[in-house]
C-alpha cells in the first residue's frame, strides 16, 4: 500500500514567528503525524505549495491537477487551507481511477490541542478503504467533493443538502 | 450519521499512579480525542469493560458480541487492547448489516507522544466509509477481521498472508 | 505563601483564530499551567491587560505599579509580552519590600512545544527564594531587572555587561 | 553560569512498554525539558542511576554525595524519584557551599499533562539565585532539605513544622 501526500499550506502547517507576532505557513507536519501515528505503510510527501487557503488560485489548482495527472500513484491525501479545500476538491474531481482525500486544521498542528492528527488519521483510513473520487474528511466527518462546504460562523464543515 | 464507541480498556486508557508506581486501566480517553478532532456527529460512548487486552476472555467476547447484536446502530468503534484486538475481531465477524471498526494504541492517549488519536480518527473515517463487516485500524492500516496479527517483536499490525 | 499573578498579555497567551488567519491574545494561560504544575500554594490571577508587548505603554506601566503599590502581597509574578519586558522591570524596580517576577514566552502556551511552563515554573521559584527586587525570568535564566535585554536576532533574553 | 544536572531515575523519566504492558525508567528527560525551556545557560547532565525511589539504598546516596564532592560545579539540579526524595536531600546536607536541588515528578515527563517541566523551570531558577545548601523543588514551592515531606495520601510535597 503506497500513498502520495502533496502538501499545499494552509493552518495545518502553521508556525509562529516572536520576532512578528504573527503566524505563517511552515514546513508540513504531515511526516511528523505520520510518526506520531506509527504508521507502518510506504509513502511519499510532496510539498507543492505553502499557501494559506485564501491565497490559492485557479492557476494553483490547474497545477496541482496537472501534477497527479502524470503520477502513478493511487491513492493521494492532501492538506490543505480550510477556506478553500472545497473549491479545490471540485476541481480535482476529473481525475479518475484514483482515490484523493483533502483535508487540513482548524488549529495549527504544532498546538497541543489539535484536530491535525485525527483529520490525518481519517484522510489515511479513506485513501485505503474509499471507491475512488474525490473527499474531504473533516469535521470527523468524510464527504463526497461538490457536496460540502465550509460554515465559518460555525467553523465546521457540513454537507450541502 | 451515528457512531456507537464501546470502550473495553487497554493501552489506549492507560493512566499512571505515582504511589503504586505503575500504569492501570482509567476512565476512557475516547471523548477527549473526539472533542480534539473537533467531530461534528452524533455518537454514544458505551463503557463496557476495563480490561488489559490479555485479560479478556471469551465470554466478555460473546458478551460484547450480544451488546451489539442487541443495539440498533449500524456503525461502531471499538477501543481495545492491542494483544488480542485480532481474536475479538474474529469473534465479531457474524454479526451482519454492521460496520465495526476496532482500534487501540501501542502508547496511552495520555502520552504527549502517542497513536491513540490517528487511530481513533482512521476508525472513524472506516465506519462511514467501509462496506457492512469487521475491521482492525492500526499502524496506519485497515485490516479485515481474520485476516490480520500483532507482530509483537516489531509492536506493529500487519497483514496475515 | 501567597503569590499575586498578573497577566498582561503577550505571546504567552496567544491563540489562533482560523477564520482570520491571525493570531490573538486570548485568556490568561496561567491558571492552566500552575495547575498542571500540580502547585499547591495560594494564588490570584488579576488580568490586568491583553497587550502584545510593543503596545505596552508609558501609562499601562504607571498603572501597573499603581496596582502593586495599592496591594497588600509581598510575591508576584507578572506574564508580560518579551519586546518590552526589560522596560516594564525598569518602570517596577522603584516599589520596595516585594519580590517581583516578569516572564512569559517565545512560543505561545497553546503550543505543544513551548517555553511557558518552564518559565513560570522559574518564576515562581523566585518569587519564593530571591531577595525583594524585580528580576526576569526568561531563557533559563534570572536576571535583575536594568541588567537585561531580549536580543531578537537570536530570540533570547541576555545579561547587560 | 554552568549547572550540573545528575538523572537517578523515578517517576519523571518513566516510559511504557506495550509488550509488557508496564512502566520503566527510561532515558533522563531533562534535555528535553530544557531544550522545551529554549535555556541558553552551559549545563552537563550525568545520568548516575536508574531506579525507582523505593530502590535508592543508603549506599546509593552514598555515591552520589561522594560524586559532588569530587566535582567542582556550585550548582546542581538533581532528578530523582519522589518516595525518597526527602531521604536524599538529607543526605546530601553535609556538602557545602553548593546550591544542590532535588526535583522531579508525580506524572512522568512524557505525558501530555505533566508536572516534571513546571518542577526542573523551578529547580533551575532556585540553582541560580538561592544559597548554598540543600532545597526539594515540588508542588510548586521551594523547601529546604530536613524540613519537608511527601504526603503519599494527597500526592503533594509539604512543608513539615
Amino acid at each position: 500500500m503506497f500513498i502520495r501526500f502533496i502538501t499545499t499550506g494552509g493552518t495545518i502547517d502553521k508556525i509562529y514567528f516572536d520576532d512578528l507576532s504573527q503566524f505563517e505557513v511552515g514546513e508540513s507536519q504531515v511526516q511528523h503525524i505520520l510518526a506520531e501515528g506509527l504508521v507502518d505503510f510506504d509513502f511519499e510527501v510532496v510539498p507543492l505549495m505553502h499557501k494559506d487557503s485564501l491565497e490559492v488560485t485557479d492557476d494553483d489548482r490547474r497545477k496541482l491537477c496537472e501534477f497527479i495527472e502524470q503520477d502513478d500513484a493511487r491513492r493521494y491525501v492532501i492538506t490543505h487551507g480550510t477556506d478553500t479545500m472545497p473549491e479545490t476538491a471540485e476541481a480535482l474531481r476529473g481525475l479518475s481511477d484514483r482515490t484523493i482525500v483533502l483535508t487540513g486544521a482548524l488549529t495549527p498542528a504544532r498546538f497541543r490541542t489539535t484536530d491535525a492528527i485525527f483529520n490525518v488519521g481519517m484522510a489515511v483510513a479513506v485513501a485505503q478503504v474509499a471507491e475512488p473520487g474525490v473527499y474531504i474528511a473533516m469535521s470527523g466527518q468524510v464527504f463526497e467533493a461538490g457536496k460540502v462546504r465550509k460554515n465559518r460562523a460555525e467553523n465546521r464543515f457540513e454537507k450541502i443538502v
